[in-house]
């Protein structure tokens, strides 16, 4: 049967759509090559630029996020380079899957997904590669999976204070339009981001934001590529996407830029904390009675687009989140080697509070329901927050 | 600035309305007498006697719910004739000012807006009316200014029992798809409804539900009319309607009836009842500390598709309203002689338990940053409700 | 089976909607009493008179174009008041009708259906009217059943020259947006429109833009209204609109007074009539071998939103509209006595070269396969005057 | 400004998509793992694999079309194979050039672009490679620079005639649900595919159809891949995807499948080829005069999706073009070495009678503003085709 009412999609990902977004989408198709659509094509490119906080270089892909990862190793290594992949939890460990079934050779800096990576590791690595094996560091910006962000500024730092020529790749597609994340001015040489985080639209594109240094990286890359190839792109009028432009996209694109650029990305920064801050009072109210806990242990480090929740021993995540979309809402299931173990509230995109209130009390009450251990009272500590914070 | 997330729609007129439906009526335009047209047409008409639970007369009208009201006047009717309308608030009010205009008298059997009729009253008054002078009695379903419905058999029974010849008309416009109405087996004689609330649709179509009886009435009615007049539609194909129809409320009108049908009417009225019930659940644990309360006080008459609530001496409900508005939820606001006193908080349509327990956080939230004593907890007594009663 | 391809509405009532005004009508509801709704609204009514010429008084209704003519002659009128009606087809005979209906004396000016009415015999009948009993003369300014336009100036001249107080009515719901009309700069007191035919919308608002003069009579007027009252409207804050009001036309009216400031009136005047003009050399193409013929016969009086067509003798027009439908193109029909001898091309609203000339190439196909005379090779003679009048 | 009337989009690619079809993509978000969704993905797979007539393996990919390509090479060869491009036009030259950078050797089949592949040369091609180095032949069905398809039956022939057991792999990104294709009786290994033609969906995914051959083929590949690789994909429970699920896309494949399957693709390939005659019959008569002729010279390979239309000498397209597109009608371009020699006419998808007429009109008009030599009445001559085939 039809679920009755709105659908709240608590999923970190893909994220909801505002409804003018879905109309722009719901366009008729149009020349990609006119003179009409490349104005619009033109503005969109300029405004994701913006959004990623960079004026060097853009590349997008039809494709999910997974087509931008692979792109940008395509493009700036050759077999048998070594990157270092920092471990944040399923996403680090899909990179680092991917890089090696690209002939890439991947280092991994282990780390507990609780707690998060030691900086002081990084630097050790770093210092260790004398001789400057590392081509490059993939750095999952916010690693939805466990709910945990890495300090990029601190990265950054790291490579600096070790001389080490290494580019800097962070993956910002749960972050980018939801976390602070400033391209140029961190020095982050390839930037990944997707269509269907924060730029809140369907998944379709992909891209990379391509530093003058990566640019240099890419001249002497030999990896076979072509759909992906950047040096293909250039020559293009679009200067992206190999065959056809994703039309549709970028008549959302031009949406979810305007409602961006109205509400300004520090703004958006600020409601994207906020949210997240209630969602955590909720969940270490839960905690109470042994109940479900927040997965990150650091508490510098969660995110501000996902929380991930950790299930008292014993108890299945899956149940509670079938009993949940009963209510027609759909939370997050966990990912990888904590598939059952953990749930997860995206709150990320176009969100506001009674959404996420809406959210966290059908959860609250399936964990009654499922007869899952928590102190009951989670809502009443969000709604606390939110009116203490009340802009 | 366009407000971030779903808007949640609360007010109790009209209502939220489903995104299938809301996508059925952005239909390209089609000629309203060809085949095609006319077998949705048809069977659109056919369901919603369904809804109405007659198997009698129907007629419709491009208008809104008052035109309904108009048109059913004005086809029974003659100059002078004389009707008795049963306070129950602002739409009773209007409705008798309505037959005022249109050359009517109108006897209003006063009631207290916060209890209701006395039924015994009306029993006494219909006893009065020996020369069966009154032609009809009008009764609000739903009062959806105060939140209070009437006892539509009873009142049936209490015609029966004095031997009354007058007809029962019913406003059923709050009322129809979200508490139960049945037009034939209760002998409503007229019964009103419209488009815009359990239909799920926007404002643009009424309609009356016509019995035998009320045909035979409307044989002599000598009141002017054209563009409401039933004999003129009998003349036409499409039996309703003068002019042109509104062809695209009714590929709506097809999409609501078929998530009126998937659901079933009588789970319909329980999900009504459950979410009506967790926002009493709620407003009731408010009214500690002095808090707003419920605005009816005759518990076995509040109304399961819109709850008013009453402010506490000296706190003004249009202030609430505008702080909780910057959480983009519509609450409704107070109607005559209640404006600025009461608050309302519909839940009728296509509404489910996130959608309930976000509007009723946000007012909480509301109540807390606007000073208004309360006792916190509301939204969590809705959520032990609505847990104690999950399907 | 649903018909391939886009389906080419040449109905001329209502009309085809642009793919952004479905989409803007398509919103979920809000409050229409909430400052942003209002905002919306007020920047609507200023657009609205901007359309329609008039910086006088504007009353607006949830219905059709009929309930507009209904709000115009009861707010105006009292029992028994005379009104006088030119004769112009189907819609004057349906204004007639519902004037006697509402109890007005309705005198008929008549005329030949396809030349059109005799200036002079009205200058006559207003002469003949010494005691002015007279009220108001009714003006279908385009009359969609017969395709023939009135001339609103020179009814207007006839009435000064006369000395006549008597209102001038006009019907512009098929000419605004699409035929020049100028209320206030020719005189008109009462002018009625809707919101399906030049705004471009779905059925569902109509209008009466009201004259100081008129609002004169207004005051005296006996005639019994609510739903339709303007002094009831003047009440309230939308001064129009008993009952909720239609908000998501609103949206969509929003959205086509953009496409028509855009255009600019003068512009899209100028392009109705190329395409009108296309449409006709087309048809006086066909006529040649005894085919379809223009079925207005006053080569000055021809309507620039819809042509009605006469088919030879013997030949059913509805069956040629059959036959044209299983192209996915409607026709319209004749209406009222020119039923099957009539069939009609509406040309007005969003329209451009190709749509024309589809529906005509289909139009010639369907003659084709219904053995019907004509001389073939009317789409080129409207290509030919397409080519020669290209912007 | 915004221009009126509906966008006649005559480019072959992408192409028009049906409103039933924008609607359904515009979809909110769901989980891409919850059980709702999956139930409508295995059902889209299902549908997907009947038209392309295999009930072999299916691999799917957000992407464009050239997504598909390179996933297809990648997954079965090996750096330094060898395969054998059959000469078409545009697009096998792109495959060619991708192929090569993707490290293989690509041999070519010359042809004329205006005639066409001698089937005798393919067949001496195979015969003289008696080491079988050839891997793979790759065969664009219906190449939409030119407007002329393949006989891929034939080419099947010559294999097997020759037998040699390289792969046969075939683009259909612009046939597949236009023109006839069937995977498995014809042999084909690899059937490349995209939604934005024939499945009148906007880009967005692409897709490889596998025979059992292929697979064989593909467990030797060592190509690198990840985000296209289907070994991965098996591991996966969609079976497709590396990554986030395109899930719009699936809500708009539903109805488009639904649209196709309510047609039925042998009433489909009908429709097509009866419009793609119309075309072609109208061009023919505009190259009276030393007018724009059909590009391809070679009647039965003629494209049933595209018409590729040569201008005269000393004539410009695009002026061409840029003068239809006044007229709100997007024509396609030449495509690399026909840029501004040829126009495209796309008559693909969901497309009828009046949609082609009103194309052809506005193009014959713009033949003659731009004074392009040509004989005038080529709509009449489409139109009379049409006429004799109608159904």
């Amino acid at each position: 049967m039809t679920p009755r009412g709105r659908h709240f999609f608590a999923n970190p990902g893909p994220t909801n759509i505002p409804d003018s977004v879905l109309q722009a989408i719901a366009h008729h198709t149009v020349d990609f090559n006119g003179p009409d659509f490349l104005e619009i094509y033109d503005a969109c490119i300029a405004g994701l630029k913006r959004v990623l906080r960079t004026k060097q270089h853009l590349f997008m892909y039809t494709g999910s996020g997974h087509a931008a990862w692979e792109a940008t190793l395509a493009n700036l290594f050759s077999p048998g380079d070594r990157i270092l992949v920092i471990e944040t939890g399923h996403f680090s460990e899909s990179w680092g899957s991917m890089a090696r079934d690209l002939g890439l050779q991947v280092q991994s800096l282990p780390a507990d997904w609780r707690r998060g990576v030691d900086y002081g590791a990084l630097s050790a690595a770093l210092a260790d590669d004398r001789a400057h094996a590392i081509k490059a560091i993939g750095a999952v910006h916010n690693e939805t999976s466990t709910g945990m962000t890495l300090d990029l500024p601190r990265i950054r730092a790291a490579l600096d204070a070790a001389g080490h020529p290494a580019l800097l790749m962070a993956d910002t597609i749960s972050s980018l339009g939801s976390i602070d994340f400033r391209m140029d001015e961190w020095g982050v040489d390839a930037a990944v981001g997707g269509s269907q985080k924060g730029l809140m639209l369907p998944v379709g594109f992909s891209f990379t934001g391509v530093s003058e240094k990566a640019m240099a990286a890419h001249a002497k890359s030999t990896l076979p590529k072509h759909y992906f190839g950047w040096t293909q792109m250039l020559a293009r009028r679009h200067r992206s996407f190999i065959g056809t432009v994703p039309i549709a996209l970028f008549y959302g694109l031009r949406e979810s830029l305007r409602l961006i650029e109205e509400e300004g990305l520090e703004n958006i920064l600020a409601r994207h904390h906020r949210l997240a801050e209630a969602v955590r009072r909720c969940v270490r109210h839960w905690s109470g009675n042994n109940g479900p806990q927040l997965f990150g242990l650091a508490p510098e480090r969660l995110s501000d687009s996902v929380t991930s929740i950790l299930m008292p021993e014993g108890h299945d995540a899956e149940s509670l989140r079938r009993r949940v979309a009963t209510m027609n809402v759909a939370l997050g299931g966990g990912l990888g080697r904590l598939g059952g173990k953990v749930f997860r509230i995206g709150h990320l995109g176009d969100l506001n509070e009674p959404m996420v209130l809406g959210t966290l009390g059908a959860t609250e009450i399936g964990l009654k329901l499922e007869g899952i251990p928590h102190a009951a009272g989670g809502v009443d500590a969000a709604m606390a927050y939110l009116a203490e914070t009340a802009p």
